[in-house]
């Protein structure tokens, strides 16, 4: 066959790539873990009914057929398109058989068929954290879930050198709140024209929304709103000042400020109440979370959530949840594209185990044994052959360190070589395994 | 909505399940690591051009198409349904950057529209290595393949209680060339009749070869070959003793010696020649491998593979491989069904942190995060509530350990309780995370 070629949206890594992939996915799912999450999967298909039930996403939905179907046969499934409306259905399907509020973390492709650009993939790795309660949720778990989120930015911060994050959270309970108070009586209509204030301004959005109906007085007040942020409580007294009052408005300050409030005894300058921010999904009910990258905040929100109350309901109970989720391939590929992060090596290996001749090859791999047994990824030379091809086989891939014979182990990139024992011989701890590097 | 049923052939696990998975897949995975072996993840699609070429598989698979195509778009994509068709592709279209031979695993979901029964799944995750050479691949691979699994499956047995495995290894070039031997120019459809023998036993599988047009002296001969098998190298001399001469034949033997006497040193009593062996893919043209788990055998094959020559090349190059896949889902699923394994716990928290009230839940959280700094899984209770309640909500979720206060520890099992420092305590290793139990 001719060279095949990628196909656009469906980004594969080369193996430094997907070094870079895993070790980022283990240092999120262990911290998710930390916290307490569990771990599920849930199949990679859902009935059409389900799916296609939201509106806008419909026309990005994959359909799924056997080929050999009769054309008879009607169209039922398709790929899921986010992790959220399958956890869902989860919940609802096993209700009987998990203890609440449920803490679940879910790593897994979902498929989009948008048009695909920088940022927007066709399939793409998503990992979310959801905690969802039976009929009721505590308020808490809505500063509970960014405390995690940035836990694990952190960590990939600290130890992978990925970029610093910033989180904004919103509480649409404040934003509908306020919208009442000011007379509105389509507070999702505001949200929408509000939605776009990063992209077209506060005197666009003041336009869009007198033509939505609003008074000068009012959209003036709308616009206020979305111009506060603040890193800490201070946005409480700002709001106050627009000298508006509804109790809804009265939660969602109330939520938001002791969000803030722990977030910053905890990660201080890393949260901040941003009264723009409104997400586009529709089972949002109050708390709503963005995260953007620090040298990349072009791309958008990485990670992303916030509170539902009603996403998921079998007429007797209602599953109130909250949660974010992390674009794996958004936040990666345009990183581990621009050559920004990579591996300190492409293989695992940090041992190359020489063959001295054919002959010898048995002893070779009961070396190679003894190295594996104590943690050191190792593999044996594929050709008997002279000491130097065999280094630079080595050095090819990377590969820090040649075993000769039975007790004798070199550094190939400084040359020195010394007498060991395989059954108690370790390289240094950086050279154990293959590193996240920052370019 | 009504409560949602599963989808047949569809497996969910429920969490305590899926962390029995997550151990099984590390296990496996670090595994490979300590071979050499580097992470790769295709494209769940691939174009249906490259999937449909293979025959008998063409109407498992399944086709993807965006649901609001034009009707007049030809469909183009399919799913994979298996992980070697993808490898191949990927290895053709990156061979610039790769070093051979490529060593590389991958670990992931594959779908076949097959119809559902035991053992038999539309969706399963399998779990893949292949070493791949560029116009070369030496035949100890082919030693070092079955190696790494019965490494793999050792440790599954030992450190997570899975059942013990058996290997069955048989080689193309010894059937082909004792069939050629025998003066047959179709080896290819004996090899369809012996594939049966174990189902249909030996009578028929005569009676299928004389049909197919072989002499009773041959089929007879080719019986008697099918019927042959040894945990050592004793089944060359029963191979001998039929008479049969062909440098293929001799080939196949040698390599089939070499891999059982190196296998037998390293894990005695796991790996068994045996002649009968023959696998459905076509690809195959040396070595073969097929995995029985014990006391399962009835499941078929869990994990094979084999050697091929050429199911990858550009015209310039071919790339011949050898490798293993391991039907994680066919493993894991009847035994997680049947209760047999099972997970010590189905959340990884090993301390529920009490909250005393609403009040204190800053305090609570400080702890949390000081117990998380150590490496403890942790989670803050979510309502305030008496102890006894609390110990309760623990209990119901198998956490072993609740915090009270500063610095007060109970072990609910036992009652004990102590002081404890949340910068110093630890709870057992054997609590630490949830453990993979056998029933």
């Amino acid at each position: 066959m001719a060279r095949p070629k990628p196909i656009s949206g469906f980004p594969e890594f080369l193996p430094a790539g997907r070094l870079v992939e895993t070790r980022v996915l283990d240092v999120i799912t262990a911290t998710f873990e930390l916290h307490g999450f569990t771990p599920i999967e849930t199949r990679a298909v859902e009935p059409l009914t389900q799916l296609a039930r939201k509106g806008e996403i419909d026309k990005e939905i994959y359909v799924v057929r056997r080929l050999h179907a009769p054309s008879s046969e009607a169209d039922e499934l398709g790929l899921h398109f986010d992790l959220t409306v399958p956890f869902a259905r989860y919940v609802l399907e096993n209700a009987g058989h998990l203890a609440f509020p449920f803490r679940r973390y879910q790593v897994q492709k979902v498929w989009r068929g948008e048009r695909p650009q920088e940022g927007r993939y066709r399939e793409f790795t998503q990992a979310d954290i959801d905690i969802v309660g039976q009929d009721v949720l505590a308020a808490h778990h809505d500063v509970e879930i960014p405390l995690v989120a940035l836990d694990v930015f952190g960590k990939l911060h600290r130890d992978l050198g990925l970029p610093p994050v910033n989180v904004r959270v919103n509480n649409r309970k404040l934003s509908e709140g306020f919208y009442r108070g000011l007379g509105i009586e389509e507070p999702a209509v505001v949200l929408q024209c509000v939605d776009k204030y990063e992209k077209i301004g506060p005197e666009a959005v003041t336009e869009l929304l007198t033509k939505a109906g609003l008074t000068a007085a009012q959209a003036a007040k709308c616009v206020a709103l979305a111009g506060i942020s603040s890193e800490d409580e201070s946005f409480v007294e700002q709001v106050r000042a627009l000298g508006v009052e509804h109790e809804l408005l009265d939660a969602g300050l109330e939520e938001l400020a002791a969000l803030v409030r722990v977030a910053r005894a905890s990660e201080p300058g890393r949260v901040a109440a941003d009264l723009k921010i409104a997400r586009g999904l529709d089972y949002y009910t109050g708390t709503v979370y963005e995260t953007l990258l620090a040298g990349s905040e072009k791309l958008g929100s990485v990670a992303s959530g916030g509170r539902y109350d009603s996403l998921a309901s079998d007429g007797k109970s209602t599953f109130p949840g909250v949660g974010y989720s992390f674009g794996i391939t958004r936040i990666l590929a345009p990183l581990i594209g621009r050559g920004v992060l990579t591996a300190s090596r492409a293989v695992p290996s940090a041992v190359l185990v020489a063959v001295d001749n054919e002959e010898t090859r048995e002893e070779a791999i009961a070396i190679a044994r003894r190295l594996r047994a104590r943690g050191i990824a190792c593999e044996v030379a594929p050709r008997a052959d002279k000491y130097g091809r065999q280094i630079r086989y080595a050095e090819r891939r990377g590969i820090p360190f040649v075993w000769f014979g039975a007790a004798s182990v070199k550094d190939i990139r400084t040359g020195e070589q010394v007498d060991a024992d395989a059954d108690a011989w370790m390289p240094p701890e950086n050279d154990r395994h293959p590193r996240v590097v920052t370019a």
